[in-house]
C-alpha cells in the first residue's frame, strides 16, 4: 500500500495515514474484505513509530471503516454507500433564504455583532476589558473532577438516563436553601433547573409573552437578551438607568398608556453599567409593578459577587405577592460551560416552564447538575467563592483606582460597581457614532473594550464604553486603563 | 353579538373588532365568564375572514381580556382594571393564570398526560412494555468515566468555560464521519450539536415555522413532539401511516392544496409503529417534496439500531438538493441524560439554527460534549453497540415470537420491526375509546403499555397500543405477550 505522507504538513501524520486510507476505501481501491498491513509493517514502510500506524487503525475502526476484531484493526469492513465529502453540488439547490423565518433571521442578524465570551483570547500583550465570563486561570478543575467521580461511581446508571425536566432534585434542594441565604424563601418545588440563566429568560418570554406583546427592560440592558426577544418577537421598551436605577418615573409613564407582559431587570452589578440599586428603589418598583400586575423577571446573574458596602436583598425576597420570578446562574461565578442556572417562582410557574423545557428538550443534564450538588455539598463551592471574591475585588479597586488616574478629567462618567465584573464609562456629550472609532482607537493603544450601543433596546445615550476585569489580572488592569485613557483623549481630543 | 365594522375607515378591520369587544368588556355589557362567539361563526356573520377574528381575539388576550386556554379565545375573563398604584401593599397573590401565555399552557397540558421516560420503574414482577428509553442496566458507565476522566484531565479549564453554540468542534467532526458511514456526505461545518434530537425539532420548527403555520406529520407520530408543535404554535397536519410508510398519494393531495412550512418524519423504525420505510418509498417522498419545496425533518432517533434485513439509507444520503435537516441523537442508544442529539443541516441553515441556540442558551456543554467524543475516540462507542445490538435483536425476537403465540388470531394486527424498540399494536375495528380500558386491563394483568391516541395529532385510527422492549429483558418478553393476550382477549371478548 503506498501512502505519501507530509511530514511537516499541517495534520499531523496519523491523520493522514487515517484520510489516505479511508480516502481509498472510500473512492473503492480497497474492497471490503481487503487485509491492511499489520501496524508493525506499516510503520516500517512510512518510517513511523508504531502507535501511530495504530491510533490510525483505531480512528478509522471507530469510524467503521474497519471491521473490529479484539486485537486486529486490519480488515476492511463491507460498508453502505461510502459518502465523500460533495466537492461542488451540482443539482439545484433548495433556497433556505426563501423559508427561514423572520425570527430565525432576526436572532441570526442580532447575536452576529455580539463576540461570544470566551471565544478566542486576546493578543499576548493586549488588556482584555471585553470578556465577561469568570476568570478560567481560578477554575477549580481538580474539586470538579473529584465531585464528577463521586456522583458516577455512586449513581451513574442513574444519572446518566432520562431525568426529572425540572432537574435532579437535590440539587433543586440545594439552591432553595441557597436562595434562602438571600432572605428569598422559596422550597426546592419553587427552583426549576436551566441551562444557565439565558434559558431562563427565554423560558420566562415564553411562558407570558406572545409574539408581538411588549415586554420592558432597562436602557442600556443585557446585550445578549436583545436577539433573544427578536426571536420571541416581543416589542421591547426600554426605560433609561439613572445612577440609582432604572427610572421608575418613566416606568409609571409608560404602564399607564400600556400593558406589556413582563419588565426584566438587573438589580445587583447591572449589565453592562455596574449599578445596583437601594432597598427603597426596589420597594418602589416591587409596589409599582404589583400595583400595575406586571410580573417581574430579576436577573440574579452576579448575585453573590458582591464586593463592598451592605448586601442589597434580591427584590425576590420582598415579594409576597408572588409576582417575581428570579433568574440565578453559575456561570458568572464558575463553570459557565456547564450551563447551570435555575429560576425561583410560584410553584404553579414553575410547572409550566418545566413543560415548555419538557417539549424543548426532554430533560437537562442529570449527571452535570448532580456534580455541581456534590461540588457545593463538599463545600467547594464556598471555597472557591471566597476565594474568587478577594481577586475580583482587588480588581475592582484596581479598576476604579485606575479609571480615575487615567481617563480625562473633563466630560466623562463612569460607574463605580460595589461588585460584579463590568464598569460603564459614559461621554454624554458625545454621539454614540463614535463609539467605532473609540473603540478602534482603544485596540490599537492594545485594550478591548466594548461598545456601549450594543446594549439599548433603542439608540445609545451618548458615547458608551462596557469593561470588564473578569479577564484580566490585577496587574494589568492600571495599563489597561492608562491605554483607554490615551485612546479616550485621542478620539475626544482632550 | 351585534358589531358594526366600518369596512373602508381607518382602522384595520380585525382592530374594530378588538376595539369593539373591549369596549362591551369595559361598559360591563360582556362580563367576567362570557362566551365569544367561535372564530368562524363570527367570521359568517361579519363577512370577514377568519384569520381577522382568529387575530382579534388574540389581541385581546394578549390585552388581559379573555381567558387564555389552549385552542379557544372565547371566554371573558375576570379582571381588575389597571388603577393608581395601592398605597398599601396588596397581600393578595398574583394571579398567574391571568397572564400566562396560551402557549405555554398549551405545553402544559399537552406534556400532562405524557409519561416521563425512566420517571419510575415498574412495580417487580409487572413487564414494561411502556417504557421507552435504552436498558440503563446495559450502561457503560465506567467507560464514560474514563473518558470524563481524561477530558478533565486534559483540557479541564478550557472545557469548563463557555463553549461553541454550534458544538465541540472535534465531536463535530467525529459526528460528520458517522454520518458518512450511514452515507450521508457532511462535513463538521454542517453539524450542530443539540440538547438531544428534542431540541434538534425544536430548533427546526424555529427555523421555519412561526405560529399559525402548519407543519406535516406522520399519522401516528412520535407523541412528544406534538405538545411542542402546540408550544410553537403551528398547526399539525396529519398524513396516515401505512404498512409500507407515510402515504404518499395523501401527502401529494394535501401538499396540493396547502404549503406548510416542513414535514417531519421518521423512516427508520418509526415511532411508534416501529414501520422502516423501504428505498423506493425514501425516493418517491423526496422527489414529491423537492417538486413542493417542502423542506424534510429527518428523525434518525434510532439510526443505529437496525437488527434485522438489510439497512436503507437515511433520506438526508440522497438530498442532493440540500432540503433536509436530518436529527440524530445517542439518547436512545445509550446516555440519555448527558442529552447528546446533532442535527446535519445545509451551512446556511447550522448558521442560524446556531444562533437561536445562542440566543436560548448562549452555548451547550462543553464539557460533557468532549466526554462523548472521547468515548467515540476511543472505540467505546462500537463495543457498546455491538453489545446492545445482540440483547436488543433477541428481545425484539422474543416480542414478534411472543405476540404471534399469545395475540387474539382474530382482528388484531401488529408491525414487525426490523429495528430499533417499538411495535404497534392495531384493531381496526374497534373504537380508540376503549384503549383505556385495555390499558387497565393489561395493567392488571400485570404488562405496562402505552395507549395509541396518544401519538395521533388528529383522532386515532381504531384502538391502538405502542409496546417497547427497551426496558424489559429477554426472558420477560413472552410473559409480558401472554399477559397483553389475555387483556386484549378479555376486552375484546375474542
Amino acid at each position: 500500500m503506498l501512502l505519501k505522507l507530509e511530514p511537516g504538513g499541517p495534520l499531523p501524520v496519523y491523520r493522514q495515514i487515517q484520510d489516505r486510507i479511508a480516502q481509498l476505501v472510500d473512492e473503492g481501491s480497497l474492497g471490503a474484505g481487503a487485509h491492511l498491513p499489520a501496524t508493525r509493517v506499516l510503520a516500517e514502510q512510512l518510517g513511523v513509530n508504531r502507535s501511530t500506524v495504530y491510533r490510525a487503525y483505531q480512528e478509522l475502526w471507530s469510524q467503521g471503516y474497519l471491521e473490529a476484531r479484539p486485537g486486529s484493526y486490519s480488515t476492511v469492513r463491507a460498508r453502505r454507500r461510502a459518502a465523500a465529502p460533495a466537492p461542488g453540488r451540482t443539482e439545484a439547490q433548495f433556497d433556505w433564504a426563501a423559508v427561514i423565518s423572520p425570527a430565525a433571521q432576526a436572532a441570526h442578524d442580532g447575536t452576529r455583532r455580539l463576540a461570544r465570551p470566551g471565544a478566542r483570547g486576546p493578543e499576548p500583550g493586549v488588556v482584555d476589558f471585553a470578556s465577561l465570563a469568570a476568570d478560567s486561570a481560578l477554575c477549580p478543575v481538580d474539586e470538579l473532577t473529584r465531585s464528577m467521580r463521586r456522583v458516577l461511581a455512586r449513581r451513574g446508571r442513574e444519572l446518566l438516563g432520562y431525568g426529572d425536566p425540572a432537574g435532579y432534585r437535590p440539587l433543586r434542594e440545594t439552591l432553595a436553601r441557597r436562595m434562602r441565604v438571600h432572605g428569598v424563601s422559596v422550597t426546592a418545588d419553587e427552583i426549576l433547573i436551566t441551562n444557565g440563566a439565558q434559558q431562563g429568560l427565554d423560558l420566562a418570554v415564553q411562558l407570558l409573552a406572545g409574539p408581538r406583546r411588549a415586554i420592558v427592560t432597562e436602557s442600556p440592558t443585557y446585550a445578549l437578551a436583545l436577539p433573544l426577544f427578536r426571536l420571541r418577537q416581543v416589542a421591547v421598551r426600554g426605560v433609561p438607568m439613572r445612577p440609582d436605577g432604572l427610572d421608575l418615573e418613566a416606568l409609571e409613564r409608560l404602564l399607564s398608556r400600556q400593558r406589556p407582559a413582563l419588565l426584566y431587570t438587573i438589580p445587583n452589578f447591572h449589565n453592562p453599567t455596574g449599578i445596583t440599586t437601594s432597598q427603597a428603589h426596589r420597594e418602589r418598583l416591587l409596589a409599582l409593578c404589583e400595583a400595575r400586575r406586571l410580573p417581574i423577571v430579576e436577573d440574579g446573574f452576579e448575585e453573590e459577587l458582591k464586593y463592598f458596602g451592605k448586601a442589597v436583598l434580591p427584590i425576590k425576597s420582598m415579594d409576597h405577592g408572588g409576582l417575581v420570578i428570579y433568574l440565578g446562574t453559575l456561570s458568572k461565578v464558575v463553570f459557565a460551560g456547564l450551563r447551570i442556572g435555575w429560576m425561583a417562582a410560584p410553584r404553579e410557574c414553575v410547572a409550566r416552564l418545566a413543560a415548555i423545557q419538557r417539549a424543548g428538550s426532554l430533560s437537562g443534564n442529570t449527571l452535570v447538575q448532580a456534580a455541581v450538588d456534590d461540588f457545593y455539598g463538599a463545600g467547594s463551592y464556598e471555597r472557591y467563592l471566597r476565594r474568587v471574591h478577594r481577586v475580583y475585588r482587588a480588581r475592582m479597586q484596581a479598576l476604579l483606582a485606575g479609571l480615575a488616574e487615567h481617563l480625562p478629567a473633563r466630560g466623562v462618567e463612569w460607574t463605580r460597581p460595589a461588585g460584579g465584573y463590568t464598569a460603564w464609562i459614559r461621554v454624554p456629550d458625545q454621539p454614540a457614532a463614535r463609539e467605532a472609532a473609540l473603540v478602534d482607537a482603544a485596540r490599537r493603544e492594545g485594550v478591548l473594550v466594548t461598545a456601549g450601543s450594543l446594549f439599548f433596546p433603542e439608540g445609545a445615550d451618548g458615547l458608551c464604553l462596557r469593561i470588564s476585569v473578569s479577564g484580566t489580572a490585577e496587574p494589568h488592569i492600571a495599563e489597561g486603563c492608562r491605554r483607554l485613557g490615551r485612546a479616550l483623549a485621542g478620539v475626544l481630543g482632550r
